[in-house]
């Protein structure tokens, strides 16, 4: 009998928490597995804002996906994906094609910049390795050249953050951290630094409980940084921002740096592929399959699923995938052995704690509302358990936080 | 009786060794002392290549100017030279005026293009730590940005240094050593990086020893450094260089960056304050004061002595810049004490050693030529004797430099 293939596109939280499990569950002669991935190494997609701010090296935040696959059992393949054909159940990739029999797609999310003009061009994201090592040099680079101009151009030192969601606000805490070292080594006066959040939204961290949204936003201001809530980008240009000013008017906010940060979206190769998708998000099945596809599970941030509670979709976290990993594999598994009792998926959300940088946070955890040190130190378990649920221990030690108190 | 006021232009290797001899051989009521530069550090001029390649930290190549006078005998006002009034015996600054009764013109060198179209526009120049800081910068975004880009722009990677003398090939040996660094950091191919030298002149580093130079470009060579020698540039774009190809034809290469260490002259303010002068170089009298200016002394790179042995000017150097700045201060210790002595000046060359990065080196000392770890140690050495002449026992300790064979 032929052996079932599985594969596996993606090794961010979700593909690779799919392929650290199965390679535990099935064992050699059960199935064959292959990882697709672009890079060799795989991420901490929530640890780019660091990156990208420069406050933790950009090496600290990826390690091999090889360090943590088991070679007996799944093959890798470093190579990117192009379409999906569902209809010839295989994957075209950039040099090559794989049939499956099972498929994973867990691509992750892209930036959505929702036709705002000159975002594309202009602005910044912070999207992965490459962007987060780019917008870290590309600081650097305008407050190296402040000082070697004649005419001194302080918009070099004006840094503007599209959105003031979760990304947005962990960015603005490193970069709080990080402007006065920028300041020291560039011999930059501190007062000329303007750092901007734009926010089209009524308030900061929508969701987030508001007691905890004060304190962050406190804390930020104190720290240089100045809030414009309520207010919406209209364009990005080489110059800097256009954004609206009350009814009909616009003024533009100069500035060297845009980074927007304001939302994401599913994959456009699910789109391309024909998948039942809203912007490249599939609403999955409770197991985790795509509607009207046997063999095709979505997880990670290309996967849609509603919190019944509030009747609106869950936002995509590294969490979220991971336990979506999980239950994928069992399925998978189950599917495999010709089995048929698929395990319905259920998020179970332990806790949610926003970064303010190195040493200070908000979050809720275990149902209770924390701040400060103890936040921060939460978050940075929450950074070592996702190394851990993927790579063990020995990889908590390698890229683990314990920088902690 | 009014004491004399002696104004001292620049705080570089000339600068600042008058200053700290001034302040030993003159009693607090012999004269005031006034110490007048841009910024208020001094940096390792010698020291730039490394800091602008990235392989020395920026601060390492600078300390504060105040931590090597002794406050009690000079004063130091932080400002920018704008033109010297020979006639009214003031100075005028961005923010003042200072009245001397003895000038000390020490404002160092400044890049010349030679009127090279387009490279004041488009290329660097390692002419002082802001300069040095950018540069780093631009290299290092160039490659952070070149795996961002969806049609990738191999000539992100290509680095033409213009000059293949003293500081050119300095640069390229720090470079040699911090391209692999980059390569591995930003996930880079290393053999998609080009480092190309461009010199218009025969050879490289004229008037060095030729079994040296042989020795110097097979190893540059060896470490991926292209050598076009006898090769003139003829322009220089936003893309890269126009180079002359045979009697009438041009060459494009193409280039993100583009270091211009070809030329340097002295200072314009200088010519400005109609101070007889060469490209900014005073040919100073023995006694290393300016022609026609009894109350007026010009050291470092802004003058110009003729090594007689082969009627040719002696390179601007910091070991010449230095032992100016002793002769300069007997100088004016006489003339203050009303005596006529004043001593003529000779150049004591005790060696050249031109660094081929962190481990390498090739030179001339006490007569002997040297390559490889010894002239690499010598080259330290140099270094750290520069730190010790101006700032003493104390300096060498904070800055020196120590990783050694």
């Amino acid at each position: 009998m032929r052996k079932p293939k599985i594969v596996i596109l993606g090794a961010g939280y979700g593909g690779l928490m799919t392929a650290t499990r199965l390679q535990k569950s099935l064992g050699v002669n059960e199935a064959d597995i292959v990882l697709v991935n672009k890079n060799d190494y795989h991420y901490e997609t929530t640890w780019l804002h660091e990156a990208s701010a420069g406050t933790l090296a950009p090496d600290r935040v990826r390690y091999d996906v090889r360090s943590v696959i088991d070679k007996n059992k799944v093959d890798f393949v470093q190579d990117t994906v192009v379409e999906i054909n569902t209809a010839g159940k295989a994957v075209k990739l950039e040099k090559g094609e794989l049939a499956y029999d099972y498929l994973v797609v867990a691509l992750g999310a892209e930036s959505e910049t929702f036709g705002i003009q000159g975002l594309k061009e202009h602005a910044f994201s912070i999207s992965n390795l490459n962007s987060a090592r780019q917008i870290r040099e590309h600081i650097e680079y305008q407050f190296a050249t402040y000082n070697t101009e004649a005419d001194r151009k302080d918009e070099r030192l004006t840094i503007v953050v599209g959105g003031a969601g979760f990304t947005g606000i962990e960015f603005l805490g490193e970069l709080a951290n990080r402007i006065p070292e920028l300041c020291k080594e560039y011999d930059v006066d501190y007062h000329k630094v303007r750092v901007i959040c734009v926010e089209a939204a009524p308030t900061v961290l929508p969701g987030f409980d508001p007691e905890l949204v004060n304190y962050a936003v406190a804390y930020l201001e104190k720290k240089g940084v100045e809030f414009k809530i309520g207010t919406a980008i209209k364009g990005c240009t080489p110059e800097g921002i256009i954004v609206a000013k009350g009814e009909n008017e616009v003024e533009e906010i100069k500035a060297s740096t845009v980074i927007w940060a304001a939302g994401v979206r599913g994959s456009s190769i699910i789109e391309a592929s024909g998948i039942e998708a809203m912007r490249g998000r599939v609403k999955v099945n409770p197991d985790l399959r795509a509607p009207g596809q046997d063999d095709i599970f979505v997880i990670g941030d290309c996967s849609l699923i509603i919190n019944e509670e509030i009747n609106r979709p869950y936002p995509p976290t590294a969490q979220i995938a991971m336990q979506q990993g999980v239950t994928c594999a069992k399925n998978i598994t189950a599917l495999v052995r010709n089995e048929d009792n698929l395990e319905t998926f259920t998020p179970d959300i332990k806790g949610t704690v926003c970064s303010l940088g190195e040493d200070d946070a908000i979050g809720v955890a275990f149902g209770k509302k924390m701040t400060g040190k103890t936040a921060s130190f939460m978050k940075k378990m929450i950074d070592n358990r996702a190394l851990y649920m993927i790579g063990g221990p020995s990889m908590v030690v390698k890229k683990g936080k314990f920088n902690v108190l």
